[in-house]
């Protein structure tokens, strides 16, 4: 009848990475993260629309994959919750989504400039990362992820990678696990900022090539959990 | 006899108005943010001469349209409250309006460059913010916004945008409401960092289209409270 | 016989100087802050060699004009104490000179590009800032301004301005007190930064004209007292 | 039988070098530093594998030169600690290597412009800062220094030099002492910063020759003091 005890450890851990995307700058007041229900998983976890530096496990809803409120839950939910139903119908490997307004990474989102992985940390990003242009099937929008079909083109746009920028608006990242997709989503913002000084400083520019990346990619699994201890350190509430 | 609630829930939030404005980087030792009068439409309220950061409600006066002080309050005022009376004569819609020396946007301000809305955040902004030159109608002056005349004229540049920009100075938003100001004062400056982080990569840079913004402008004004309770939970006075 | 009580103000003031020019990181553990002797004006008053965030009243120490101390006082002083020496005895009206390592200036010291004023808050700054090329009179040296006759080379090079920059190593700024003296140091850097952005944009860049710059000094002293309350309370040590 | 003095001296210096290095943004949850053994010059001590800004004196492991664990410690180690031991056993000299993802560093390390010192705070770096190239010796590797043979020829890329840049990772520095070696490390992310800022600008930028990094350098180590005292009073743990 108790729910498995993996749900609390996935509940603990979804609110510390609101907190720590937070507390790092890759979200501000806008902006989420979610888990797939380790028991179900055709179900999400993700909070109510709420800032993510004031998310508590109180705030967590769960949704099935067409993004509805599991339970009768009549919370306010995000509006673009959309997203991660449509990642997590379409990825059965991934477990955790970020959804950001980082602010390096908007810049690549919205130039013909692509962004690509300049040093072994962003490794997860391909040779040229994938931009969501929703203009393509949906015309004038308002630039949100909104409905089912939206995030469709959103996932389908991500295809197997790790991340995907959207055009005027962001970036999602997926992982296997709470603590791989907040790597992913700090390190896609720095590695923005870092691609963006190297052409600043206007010689050529080396970066990884797809051997490099593909086996720095699986060192990185084996190191995450050393920024993840540090940043629950530093930004998850106490126990 | 008493004055109507409504006034100390303004009092309340322009007090937090300025505080987060401080606590963002919008506002440093200078800059001012205002309130209609929420009874007098024909009245605003305005600290007197201080630092954003250590306004309190007993610093706030009231002025007239010609930005006279109300009662016969003899403390020092900014010397720009003109900037506010002229645009509340002139936008009786306007019940707030920010006016600050925000670092991302000054660059904006004194470039042939026009600021653009990136991402759908600051799709306030019209399809190229329009700056006010002083020196067009004034010759040399001081770069401040000194008297009616001064303002009547910045008013006129502002029209019936979101934002104006100063060239030489800085930039001024308004909006329906203390919450839709601060938000379009936050991402004025967020978008102008993220266009000249944009510019700075080489390539084509796409910004939102006027459907895009308008579609999306409308989205904003129902998501503005989120970041709002996230900002005064961490910069406003507690009460 | 005991000290008239303005000397206890600048000292408190200096303190804070020290204290709020780290704060906003203008001094890091390097650079220096001083002020004249109100009741000697040919003595000025400098930390001991020490990093500027731990300045308390008691590193003080007073030199005379050619830099050596006074009392037999036999702490470690600052190698680059003749900058302030020297400039002290050129310009009768100076009060206090920051020299500051400065982030966003000391590329414009090593670059061909002048720093320009920007914006009203840095009217301070002439047409475009002089910068000091120590290689010109001393050849080859550590870059330090370590005796009399480089701190007369510096203080020529200043001439009557309010700032000058020192190549490959930061720049000085002075004024007739230490309210004012920070916030040039602090708007020399902040300008700075957004000359940078402005560059960066691609277009044409409007900077202040003469008359601009002339009218806005002026007036900026009126109002320099507003962040100096501000930084004070934010920095500076309770009594 | 038991350690000499200096032994926990060293193991407090280390500790405040991971602190402040953390602390300053230099390193984040990944890069390390080490210190050689002062009574065994054949040894090294670096924290075991852990977030810098959470490391203690119990963290610390003591490693040969060929970056085996010393006296049966099975604790996990950073896959790069051949980084130090290779260097403590190519230059004798040496007393302490940081390795570090400092953010301003990476562009110049996957750019064709070289890293040059722009003011007397990095005279340390000579004229172009040398770049270790992974896949000249090692072809296709996951960017790490995993071994004595990677870690090897870094030290060669090194050769006499104070620093080293690391195609697509990062960079390293090397000190006689602990607090020199933190302070070059600092100093080259800040001179990184200032140059990429100087290039920005488009005019001509000019470097400290050899002569003046010379003497420069020399003068630094007289007062490197004084920061290591304020960012131990800012970082290091309380006693």
């Amino acid at each position: 009848m108790s729910e498995p005890h993996d749900v609390s450890a996935v509940i603990e851990d979804l609110v510390a990475a609101n907190r720590i995307l937070a507390g790092l700058g890759v979200l501000d007041g806008f902006g989420h993260v979610s888990a797939r229900h380790p028991a179900h998983p055709d179900r999400y976890l993700l909070s109510r629309s709420l800032a993510p530096a004031l998310v508590t496990a109180a705030d967590l809803m769960t949704f099935d994959l067409e993004s509805n409120a599991v339970g009768g839950d009549q919370r306010k939910p995000y509006l673009e919750r959309f997203i991660h139903g449509a990642i997590y119908g379409r990825r059965p490997e991934v477990m955790a989504v970020v959804h950001s307004h980082s602010p390096s990474v908007i810049p690549f989102a919205a130039s013909s400039v692509p962004l690509r992985p300049l040093y072994h940390m962003a490794s997860f990003i391909s040779s040229a990362a994938r931009v969501f242009e929703i203009r393509e099937r949906f015309g004038t929008t308002d630039m949100l992820v909104r409905n089912a079909a939206q995030g469709g083109a959103l996932a389908e746009s991500l295809g197997c990678d790790a991340i995907v920028l959207m055009r005027g608006h962001g970036f999602c990242a997926v992982a296997e696990s709470l603590p791989v997709v907040v790597f992913r989503a700090v390190y896609t913002e720095t590695n923005a900022a870092l691609q963006q000084h190297a052409i600043g400083l206007g010689g050529s520019v080396t970066y990884l090539d797809e051997g490099e990346s593909l086996l720095s990619e699986k060192t990185n699994r084996g190191v995450v959990e050393r920024p993840w201890t540090l940043w629950k350190e530093r930004f998850a509430p106490r126990a």
